[in-house]
């Protein structure tokens, strides 16, 4: 595929600001007057968003494989319907989340190995991986009290792992981002939203002159 | 994975008599003081139930290799939670449709390609295949003239797939039923239910005497 777009993807521990960051950019991108598209996984999609349910119910056991293959299905639904059309327009995609979530949900921490779900990617992104991928930092006790702060909801089935499994998580990130191109790694601890949508907008100016 | 229950499978076209077929079987067992399940795919598991509406939601527009995960997830779940521990309690389980309707459905008709398919069954499946799979022969005209029969109801996404679908998958069931061992390969076009299944029980006595 020869795609013209620029595809752009958050990832990181459970609030870290992800979605933040995401709506900031995505705002900034608007007001330059680029084609944005904000778009977030498992979701994105009418299908994604019934599975989505399915993954976020509390009270049913998934097993680790079915939950890869749900995610999975999600993603390869939101590429071809929303990501690579996007991409071929021209567009600029920005995602809350992609593949390297399940690199890190499913195959570090949930332990199916992230070469096995790497595997999994590569049949269903094809050649459609991001072009550059923001890792945000943040310490699983600072996450869970942003999160807890934040909605006064009650927490779903993945908010609702114990503390060992989001610190889990946050290691396979870290060790992601050591072993990726295109990958930046970007403490939000301790850090106001704007201090850090800053310091992306200036690796994003730099390596594609936005 | 060393098992000792007898996994028994039931594929075939719209209204070849599967589910019917897997019924009078299961009773039939049952009667003869065996443990026995009977489940479906895609289903069987509350986790699978919630796929299932995805997969027979009528006003969505789903893509072959997405339609394709959601099938291998709920399938990875089914056979986690209840295929496995069942046959290695020694039961006999009995599903109406298994991993060669993807084969048929999303590797032959929808295009995926059948060896793509068998891929992705594999790393789901694992040692978990069938050790006997009836395929239920039946020509589209008198299969979907059976179903609107039978249920008055509304046809949904995959019932309401034109003829010349219905027509592609019978050819793949039999162009399968070709290739493989531990296939039956039953006409069901114009017989009565319980002919057919007695020819089942034959096949069924004479290989594991049952």
């Amino acid at each position: 595929m020869k795609k013209n777009g620029l595809f752009i993807v958050f990832e990181g521990p459970e609030g870290s600001g992800k979605s933040t960051q995401a709506k900031l950019l995505y705002k900034y991108l608007r007001n330059k007057n680029y084609d944005v598209v904000l778009t977030r996984e498992p979701g994105g999609t009418k299908v994604a968003e019934m599975i989505r349910e399915i993954l976020l119910h509390k009270d049913i056991k998934i097993f680790p494989l079915t939950e890869l293959l749900l995610y999975e299905s999600a993603r390869a639904q939101h590429i071809q319907e929303i990501i690579k059309p996007s991409l071929l327009k021209g567009k600029i995609v920005i995602s809350d989340r992609f593949s390297d979530a399940s690199l890190v949900y499913q195959g570090y921490a949930r332990g199916l190995g992230m070469k096995f779900v790497k595997k999994i990617n590569d049949i269903v992104v094809k050649d459609t991986y991001p072009d550059i991928t923001f890792i945000l930092d943040v310490t699983p006790e600072e996450g869970l009290a942003r999160i807890k702060n934040r909605t006064k909801k009650k927490f779903d089935r993945l908010e609702n792992e114990n503390i060992e499994f989001h610190k889990k998580i946050r290691r396979g990130y870290l060790k992601l981002a050591k072993n990726k191109e295109n990958f930046y790694l970007i403490s939000t601890e301790g850090r106001i939203p704007q201090k850090v949508h800053k310091e992306i907008i200036k690796v994003l100016v730099k390596k594609f002159s936005l």
